[in-house]
Formats: C-alpha cells, structure tokens, sequence
C-alpha cells in the first residue's frame, strides 16, 4: 500500500516543468510526491514555486529547500497536485482525512489542472463506502449542527486532536477536538450505504449555515494516477 | 433616526416572557432591546436565558447581570431578536454591517421565531439600493476571492479595523482588516443599481469556495418592527 502511493506521487513529479506554479496537497501520499520534487530540484535543477495546502506541506516544502510563495500573490496555479480518499469511475471524490479540505478546495479552485494521486485501493463504485464524509464546521453552534446531524441520520463523529474519530454520535468537548488551521472543527459523515445523489448534497452541505466547507470534490479533478499492486500506474482522465 | 431604534427596540422587548430563551442580536438597535431587558429583569424580575450573536452582545448583556448561555447548551431558541442593515417588502434582508453576520445567522437558524427591529429607514424597495452586502470569507485565499469579485463586477471593498470600508476595489494589507468573532474578514460587495435576484446570487454565494456566509437573510424573518419618525411603530409580518 505503501508502495503503490510512491508510484502514484513519483509519477505525478513528472508532470512538473520549470517556471510553473503547482499546488503541493496534503497527506502521505503528496509526501512522495513533494520529495521526489525535492530530488529532481537538486539533481536537475528544477525551479518552480510551490503555493501549499496546510501547514505540514508548508513546513515539509521548506525543509526541501523548495520555493513557497503564499496564495495571495497568486493569480493562476497551473498544476496543483493532491491526494484523495475516495475516488468514483467520473473522478469525483471525497478528500479531507488528512484535516486540510478546506485550504486543498481553495488551492484546487484556483488551479488550471488538478491531478490526484492514490493506491488503487482508493478506487470505489460509490462515495461514501469507503470512507467518511468530512465537513468544516465553524465552532460557535458546532453542537447544535452536530444534533441536526444525527436528527438527519447523517451518523456525525467529531474529529479528534490525534485526527481520529469519536464513535459515532458520541459527545466530545471542545478540547479534544481537532482545530483545523483555517480555525474551524471536522466532523464526519458516516453514509452506510454510499451517497446516493452527491451533487444534491453538496447542494444541501454548501447551503448550511455554519458549514464552511464540505469534502466532496465534484468536478475538480482532471486526472487520477492511480499506483497499482504490481509496480505499474494507471492513468484515469476525466471524460 | 436614534429615536427610531430605540421605540422599535423597547417594543420588542415586550415580546419576552419568564422562561424564554432568546436570541439578542448585535447592533445600535438591539443595544436599545437588550438595555430596556435589563430593566424589566430589575423592575419586574424577568427571567429569560439569552444567547448572544457576538462578543459585544454578550459584553453589554453581562454588564446588565443577564443570564446568558453558550449557545452549544441550548437546543432551541424560542425568539431572536435582531436588527437588519436592510429590509424589503417580503422581509427579506440585508445584515451584517456590525460584521456579525455569520454568528447572527447561525443564532437564527435555530430560531423559532425571527423579529428584526430597525428604523424605517431601513426599509427598501430592491435590497443592495441602500447598503453594501457582506460576506464573511476564510481568510486563506481571500485575496483570490477578491480578485474574482472585481472580475465578476461585483465591486468589492475590504471592511477595515475600524469597521469602515476601504475604496471599492483597493488592495489592503492583511493587519488593516476587520477580523470578525469567528476568525475570518469581510468583503463588501457593491450592486449599484439592487441585487436583482437574490436568491440566485444567495445560491452562488454559498456554493463559492471560501466563502463562510453572506449577508442575505432570505426567509428568515418572521416578523419586523419598525420604528417611525411620528413616534409610533409599525408591525410587518411575513405573509
């Protein structure tokens, strides 16, 4: 598993040129990528700037020596390059366990292209079977979206300080729930059976006061590069 | 124009009764409610529980020795009492302008009933004729955002420290902006002639990457009190 992110964030490395503006994701799997970035910088004297997703890419970005410039003085990024948990056959997803949907969907608005890169085992018929849905909550009235969570049969958890979950439905303090670095809580949705109509939820999440931001990645990506068991990578282009 | 605010503030403070757990909006006008609150506390031993939309509201409310709870405690607000930048004639609105709006909003999301107070001269024919609408943006990429508000002719203006607007357009740096109670800024957006269609400039105002909330309160407001010049106060009520 391990081994099949390396390909996928390798590969993706590729894709970097000179002179260009790339978004550098979040989460284990960036991880090969951003240091591979590192290696060809060094050995090839690849020079891009980097605009990054949270403060552990940035910090990971810097300790390469890579060049970060913050968004702000960004017009357009030409490639932004991020993991995903969840990936469907029409390349929408679900991103968010690594706590940074929030500042990976701004960088990802702004960007010409978007290339995710995962194991193949991130590869599903239907979002939200693999894996939970996260939302960015603002913290005053969090508990009361929490309850209206659980009244719609949305299975809540809170996301911990450690990034894990709380059992579903169960009461948490504020102190031992993770605070993103927009300053906002995480708490995810737990669809048993899949989500059955993603653009209406989406739809229902975006319009929720209190909600910031949602997990659900629809139409943003362009291109998967998917690392596979057996050595090879698949690539999977948005019809 | 403060003789207005103050009939229509006091009317409203009619409204509460022993036991109610309410809503107390922010705002020159709900200072009058909250003021004349604390009198009916004292003379007539009023108790009520209330819930604040912002860190000034709660300042005022305890300094008046009234019982106030965190809203993650209440699981529904019986009465919200609120001021409005900018009301039309189906009692839809405009708010924002004491940089509020996300916690206001959320306090009357979970409202049984919404009562806005405001001088008459709030009243409005086309909303965005009289004031500029506020969204609250993540402050990560708001400068992006703003970029994309000038493109989209929506005429932006960054709310500054000192709660005034910059020049429409003008870039200003970081430490000159208003920081609201939930830790993000606010743009103002300038229509020059009325929002023609609100609900569809609501819809893609939620939908927009980065943006919190914004200040159009659509269907909220159950019931306005408007103060007049004559001294007298008008009630309107949602159809």
């Amino acid at each position: 598993m391990e081994n099949t992110k390396k390909w996928a964030g390798e590969k993706a490395a590729e894709y970097v040129e000179n002179g260009m503006v790339v978004g550098l994701g979040t989460g284990s799997t960036v991880r090969f990528f951003v240091e591979r970035l590192g290696e060809r910088a060094s050995e090839e004297g690849l020079a891009f700037t980097g605009v990054t997703t949270s403060f552990a890419t940035q910090k990971l970005a810097e300790s390469l020596g890579l060049a970060i410039a913050d968004i702000s003085e960004i017009d357009k990024i030409d490639l932004t390059v991020d993991g995903a948990d969840e990936i469907d056959p029409q390349l929408n997803g679900i991103k968010g366990g690594g706590g940074a949907l929030l500042m990976e969907k701004i960088v990802a608005t702004h960007s010409v292209k978007n290339v995710w890169i995962a194991g193949e085992d991130k590869l599903s018929a239907r979002l939200g079977t693999l894996f939970k849905l996260p939302v960015e909550v603002v913290k005053y009235g969090s508990e009361n979206l929490f309850r209206a969570f659980v009244a719609d049969g949305f299975q809540p958890a809170w996301r911990l300080t450690d990034s894990t979950n709380a059992d579903i439905g169960a009461v948490v303090s504020a102190d031992k729930r993770l605070t993103t670095d927009q300053g906002h809580f995480i708490i995810d949705l737990h669809f048993e059976y899949g989500i059955s109509d993603t653009d209406s939820l989406a739809q229902k999440l975006s319009q929720t006061v209190g909600i910031v931001e949602h997990g659900l990645f629809l139409g943003i990506c362009n291109e998967v590069i998917v690392g596979k068991a057996d050595g090879t990578v698949e690539i999977l282009t948005r019809k």
